[in-house]
């Protein structure tokens, strides 16, 4: 059974650190938002923006016996464990929330890395997860400029910012974010 | 059968403008010294230099072609078309000069996009093309001074230098050039 909207906020609030639900608070009202502005349905962006994070807090340990045991992404675990609550969250959705919907599960799936083929609640939340309110890094400011125009060119500035500071601290760029921007690219190229 | 060196460097010297027969002497002197180094070949290194942009002023369609005939790599086509000249160059190494040698037709094959799992003799070829006397980028001087003490810390920063160009540029990233980087710096922290 579905969890009712109140019911999901104080549970999944529970899960993490007092900053961290700030931030996915940050992330609700970002992708409600961007929801509205670009025709996406703003009460599913919301349920996904809730439950984002709901994994990011788990031990490592617990992420990995999920992801090997119920079929997820095992190239996972091949790459950085930042990434790897984000298909664990999409699962716990599913398995602890009651979450259905794939386009709630999926936006929460690929929140982190993207991917080829994003639909419009993915870029909704992904983008959402740059620019909420309290996010502050160098650039955002223009990705916040660009989510005003574009939900693709601010995600294309949102993952070009990943893999140019993955490169400068000479960490591993996951491949579905590379796929992902070049994806995007590819979209606007044949719209323009 | 295959040509020898004077025959490999008059046939293929033709087939290019000056400058860039300048660029493909300073790739041969630097990947010499790169295989005397590090323990590879060096004539077979020089060999591979020698080839390695023999289809870079190919037409376009002709390239297309010999990728769509030959059961070249059909996903290149989908990239773009300054990779396709590598395994282009290595179908031509093969049909039209002859060579046999499998390392010496990777390390043309692979000279622009890097792959998971380079050898010694693609690393060679590769960071020759970059730190070449008549190269001058942002950075180069730091790619030289890298490959001094390591074949593999030379083509990270060369790729993070292509990666970070084509993301200034909004330009799409070949995934393998992600792929070799990555595996390059899991080589690094397994032997570290």
């Amino acid at each position: 059974m579905e969890f009712s909207r109140e019911e999901l906020i104080s549970s999944v609030s529970q899960q993490m650190p007092a900053m961290r639900w700030q931030h996915t608070q940050g992330v609700m009202e970002s992708a409600v938002k961007l929801a509205e502005k670009y025709g996406a349905d703003p009460v599913k962006a919301e349920r996904a923006a809730i439950l984002h994070d709901v994994a990011k807090y788990w031990p490592v340990k617990q992420m990995e016996s999920v992801i090997r045991e119920n079929d997820l992404s095992k190239d996972l675990l091949f790459y950085d464990k930042s990434l790897w609550h984000a298909e664990v969250g999409a699962f716990v959705a599913k398995q602890d929330y009651g979450v259905e919907d794939l386009e709630v599960l999926d936006a929460i799936k690929y929140h982190t890395s993207g991917r080829i083929g994003m639909t419009l609640m993915d870029k909704v939340v992904c983008l959402a997860d740059y620019i909420e309110p309290g996010r502050d890094f160098p650039g955002v400011n223009n990705i916040r400029e660009l989510a005003n125009h574009s939900l693709e060119e601010g995600l294309i500035a949102g993952f070009d910012s990943t893999i140019s500071l993955l490169v400068s601290r000479r960490q591993i760029i996951y491949p579905l974010t590379v796929f992902a921007r070049n994806d995007l690219i590819k979209q606007l190229e044949a719209n323009s």
